[in-house]
């Protein structure tokens, strides 16, 4: 087994990375003084197909486990779920030690998460993603969040997990739409760091998109590696280190917003979100011609949509604008050197970001 | 003007404290870096007593201001004010540095806190406080909570402000009911830490009700120089320091829930719970009866009250059973070794403590 430790003084805590863990749920838990009583939140989906996994392995090291279960979409993560939740776990809470299991992809963690984040001023909280996306990028780093009807992630809070648990196993029930999403991040991470697994992905498509086990663990161990390590240095985001996590995600997000979170996913939306920093990058003379066409053609590659539809230039501007990371009114783009290295840009101006949008429009 | 400093690394923040100091509150906030937007949580009456000043003063110095008010009572620590607080600051935060001012008492406070920590995942907040008891004791220390139907405070973060500004001028227009109820929590400090403010107590009474500029200043000092080393030890309440700051809480707390935090403040329920804790520990023979006297004198000097009424022991153990401090399910209390002096004992057994709410019922 693989353990990558994210450092973080008090709040540091194990990734464990391997085939089959999931079986091992209660093993890994026991030493952490997390408490007795595991609630975990899932899907019905997901507590239909490892559930009873969880639950098992919980008993036999010890553990009590509840399953409390919220629909499988991005409507769990709002208010009402939140406080459904609570009500139910303060209920549950009598005489008891209890601690929270997100057994899911990033809807669910976030929305653990935050729960753990609020509840009698912060509980212990573990993370079993589910899906690559969550494996390799929104279970690490302890940020958590519901949506508000006024935008998405807008109440939330910095919580890390104890432990994460991730079993590359898991996937093998993966929709592929949602296994290209998650290939959209791995991407992402191999663009702002990690220049070698860019090559492995150019050179691994079939093992990959087969689940080759090896494969899909060096990916995984890549990917948590860095995001550990961004999350190390800056754990609440202020130093402009945790920023570059957000390449592709400026117009990515903006992207997924004016359509409504309807048309593309996240994957979907970043892959078009990299394409056009890169553009923009290129526009200002900071990354060549050579190295954007290497990057369209592994999000290609990978089935990654490269161009934008059915929405209008005005409407993603006018996301952009509302977007979260658009601080103090000025807007902030990570943009690539070369593949494998980053940097964070202020005030690009308004006209060179409409152009590329609409280059790919 | 004294400053007391609460160091906790990159949260570590200032304690201003002079009477007056609500039209320098531009003044103390400009070198902070928060951003330059304060948008200001209160009710209609502090608004219209204190808005003027704490408008202008911020104005003066460069920032810009819009208040929104909230009720005069409990029911403002509630998710839907939350909610709506978010909704109404989130529309106004466009092309804005918004930072959150809580001018109120403690309720407004921990509501102001709870929405500051959650918005956008934490933004910057500052507490003026304008009672007694939050002058001294809930403005400061960073913990923030709203109330759900089930408990109090079962929701809640920490998160600490950026500044606390004490003026105890805003004393003077206080209910009489108010400032006894703060004196409650400032008599809980001279037992925990502090033999001379005791004394000072029992000498000063006539001083200390007539809010006497430099007897007041001294108490708020003196309780504000303990809570502030108390959360520097344990902020987040996990190494068993901070607990000290519950003395009397234990069955104050569940007095004020079994009457449905109707029938005492929280300085008269909390003032029956030192009492209380005081004669458990004579019943534990770690206290002596003279200095439970003692005590029993102090509070009944500041007109407070030393009896339970009207409320059933039965309910009050249900309350206590309740408790976030009862936890995993083992009781914890705080109790007296000397004044001056206090310990935190596990597993009290429920005949004395029974005993101890029947005898002073």
């Amino acid at each position: 087994m693989k353990t990558i430790r994210l450092n973080l003084k008090t709040r540091s805590y194990p990734i464990f990375i391997e085939e089959g863990l999931i079986v091992k749920t209660g093993c890994l838990l026991k030493n952490l003084m997390i408490g007795k009583d595991a609630v975990v939140i899932t899907n019905n989906n997901l507590r239909k197909r490892f559930g009873a996994k969880v639950k098992n392995s919980l008993e036999k090291h010890g553990f009590t486990s509840k399953f409390y279960v919220v629909p499988d979409s991005e409507k769990a993560k709002s208010i009402q779920y939140c406080l459904s939740l609570i009500n139910k776990i303060s209920k549950y809470d009598k005489k008891k030690q209890v601690f929270l299991i997100a057994l899911g992809g990033g809807v669910i963690g976030d929305l653990t998460g935050f729960v753990a984040s609020i509840y009698k001023r912060g509980i212990h909280y573990i993370q079993i993603p589910t899906t690559l996306l969550a494996q390799v990028d929104s279970s690490i780093g302890g940020k958590t969040a519901i949506d508000l009807k006024v935008a998405k992630n807008l109440v939330g809070a910095f919580h890390q997990p104890r432990a994460v648990i991730v079993d590359p196993g898991l996937l093998k029930s993966l929709p592929k739409r949602q296994l290209k999403s998650g290939l959209g991040e791995v991407i992402k991470y191999a663009i702002i760091k990690d220049r070698s697994l860019f090559s492995f992905l150019k050179n691994n498509r079939k093992k990959i998109f087969s689940l080759d086990k090896k494969a899909i663990e060096l990916i995984e161990r890549k990917c948590i590696y860095i995001k550990a390590k961004v999350v190390e240095n800056d754990e609440f985001e202020k130093k402009g280190i945790r920023t570059i996590l957000n390449f592709g995600h400026t117009i990515g997000h903006a992207l997924e917003s004016a359509c409504e979170y309807d048309k593309y996913n996240h994957g979907e939306a970043i892959s078009i979100g990299m394409i056009c920093a890169a553009d923009i990058a290129c526009n200002l003379k900071i990354f060549n011609e050579k190295d954007l066409d290497k990057i369209i053609d592994l999000i290609k590659l990978y089935n990654l949509p490269g161009r934008i539809k059915g929405v209008t230039l005005n409407k993603i501007m006018d996301s952009l604008v509302r977007d979260k990371k658009f601080i103090q009114a000025k807007n902030r783009f990570v943009l690539p050197k070369a593949i494998g290295k980053v940097i964070v840009k202020k005030n690009i101006p308004e006209n060179i970001i409409r152009g590329t949008i609409l280059k790919y429009s």
